[in-house]
């Protein structure tokens, strides 16, 4: 199903193959935690702005609305009015860092809900089975998210857990795929390797976890506080003793340059909430750095947010107008700025795309790492 | 410019010629206060959902961004990128319902901003001053809004007064009209016709103002307070004593009844919040009556909001979905609503412009009331 059509350097561009049609490699996943991109995007945007997968929570649907109703409206797909690919996380990083109460155990965690409290468990099974009924086109692995830092002595149990949990992720996904009534009989798994920066042990779980044939395997517990350096350092150490011949998905990065920077890495499935989240926020993402467009300067500057976005915000709408919306918290402003972020993003990634099958990547990262750093226009 | 194309008992249809183009009444006003329909809808949904004019407020548009800076961005047609008709209201109804300490004398109205609380003088030649800033395709004159219920004796005055202020807004807009950089040379003025629900001195002020030979009519200060039936019976009394080769404008009205029943008095012009602020509350107009989208009955409902709506929503998701983004705060399930509830209203004018101009606009009329009382599906 994944099929390598170019490395540069270490940079590589697929495709993957999937039973909601074929994603190209080095890709940025959208994320739609709740089955929606925050900012009113939806997505009928997403086809316009060249999103090639969704990614939607597994915690939050399970909460809201509940997998069981996702199911009986005949999966994510039908629910969101998607065909194209999704990717639903473990429910894993949200069970860690947003619930109330957890204990874990070796059967799973045992949490409180962040919106009633209401007492819930999740282990391997039951993320499986949540995400079957969610019906996405790949899931991922129910894994800890170790604290950062952690000590040495609690990552190694807690990433020799992942594996046994890996291994029952992996039974329960089969067991699902061959029910009559799943809706996705072909959903695929994702492995998730952890150890924190530890690269020892970052290492020895790839290896383990590699043996274990996954459609893909994910990079997790980066980006949770470790400065960017340490996390190039991890991503140098560690991709190599992932698959070749699967996507390696880091998951929740990040900023355009450490994607720029992971992808020189080996890095091919991203996701991260900054673009929406910034653009809630009246950050714009641009090919000379980031603009915050409530500052004053922007009042009467009638040119888009930039030159020759086909965006559909820069198709239109001048930087005073967008600033205008935000100051006077009128909605449109944050679904502008969401719909040139994404684009942005995923505009990119077809830069990158085209860089590493045209064997001049390391020359494309260089000259887009100078420009962001050229500052606001 | 206004050219009746058929008259079905009092309801009457016709063509409006304007500098923007021409507009098709009875016409229903989609309302963006601020240069912005609320609901994170833009001028690029609004035609698609087909929108003939916009309406902005004069008040919130000096408030922000200012009209000193709407008219260096080139007017709110290029600010907000809207080639079709915009009505900007004169900022008295705001004046008098949203900023603090107001003290009304004969020169104009000395009040607070209800957002920082600077002292700003508002009078009739500085709301045509704004208007013209704006380079509005139709302005109102500055008027009163008498308190509901209001003293007789005030009525009287509050009303003479409004007059005089029309003939300073005529001259005024005269003045401005003439002059080099103004952006919108060809501005008209539309006067307001005020009375509460005094009939005689309503009819009085019409007959007074239509002299004035204006390019339409208002018909302020209804939907104030007053009962449905008050409103009506003022229409019925007043509307013939203004010109019927002239548009008329009910001010602020309403739900999609009271619409049947104003054009069925000869309105031609509408504007509401309700479709935008209704469904910013999880409300659906349809057909057959308001739906509450939070309504747990909706939960695993796959159908659109309403059959055979051609709205972007309508087009693509479910009832389901709608509720569930709704319940999660999605702004995605307020913009949904807001684009078919506007499109709603849009519809039925045009089915009312069919019915008047095949002349069977009081059987249409019957019909659609009777399928409103229908009730919830
Ligand atoms: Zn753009
Ligand atoms: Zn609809």
């Amino acid at each position: 199903m994944y099929r390598l059509i170019e490395q540069d350097g270490r940079a590589k561009s697929a495709e993957f193959k999937t039973v909601h049609g074929t994603i190209q490699t080095p890709v940025f996943m959208n994320v739609g935690t709740l089955a929606a991109i925050k900012g009113a995007v939806s997505t009928i945007d997403l086809n316009n702005i060249g999103t090639q997968v969704q990614l939607s929570n597994t915690y939050h649907l399970h909460l809201r609305p509940g997998d069981q109703i996702v199911k009986k409206m005949g999966g994510l797909h039908k629910f969101m009015v998607w065909d194209k690919p999704i990717l639903t996380d473990s429910g894993g990083f949200q069970v860690f860092s947003l619930a109330k109460l957890r204990k874990i155990q070796e059967e799973g965690v045992y949490f409180s809900s962040h919106i009633d409290g209401r007492k819930i468990f999740m282990g391997p099974e039951e993320s499986m089975q949540i995400q079957s009924n969610l019906a996405s086109t790949i899931a991922m692995a129910f894994d800890e998210c170790p604290p950062h830092p952690a000590e040495r002595s609690y990552m190694i149990d807690s990433v020799e857990r992942t594996t046994r949990w890996l291994i029952r992720c992996i039974k329960e996904m089969d067991r699902l795929n061959s029910l009559e009534d799943t809706i996705n009989k072909k959903q695929m798994l994702f492995g998730i390797n952890q150890g924190g920066t530890y690269a020892d042990i970052r290492i020895e779980h790839a290896k383990r976890i590699s043996e274990l044939n996954l459609a893909g395997y994910a990079i997790g517990g980066l980006a949770v506080g470790e400065s960017h350096e340490e996390m190039y350092y991890i991503l140098e150490e560690t991709v190599p003793y992932l698959p070749l011949n699967k996507p390696v998905y880091l998951m929740g990065v990040g900023t355009p340059a450490n994607i720029l920077e992971a992808v020189d890495r080996g890095v091919d499935f991203f996701d991260c909430v900054y673009p929406s989240r910034n653009g809630r926020h009246g950050h714009a993402y641009t090919g000379f750095g980031k603009l915050n467009l409530m500052n004053a300067k922007y009042q009467l500057d009638d040119r888009p947010i930039e030159e020759g976005c086909a965006c559909p915000a820069c198709q239109h709408y001048s930087r005073a107008y967008i600033r205008h919306l935000l100051k006077a918290k009128e909605m449109l402003g944050m679904r502008l700025l969401v719909l040139h972020n994404l684009y942005f993003y995923n505009h990119m990634m077809e830069e990158i795309r085209e860089a590493i099958r045209n064997k001049r990547y390391k020359e494309y990262k260089k000259q887009k790492l100078e420009n962001f750093m050229g500052g606001e226009d």
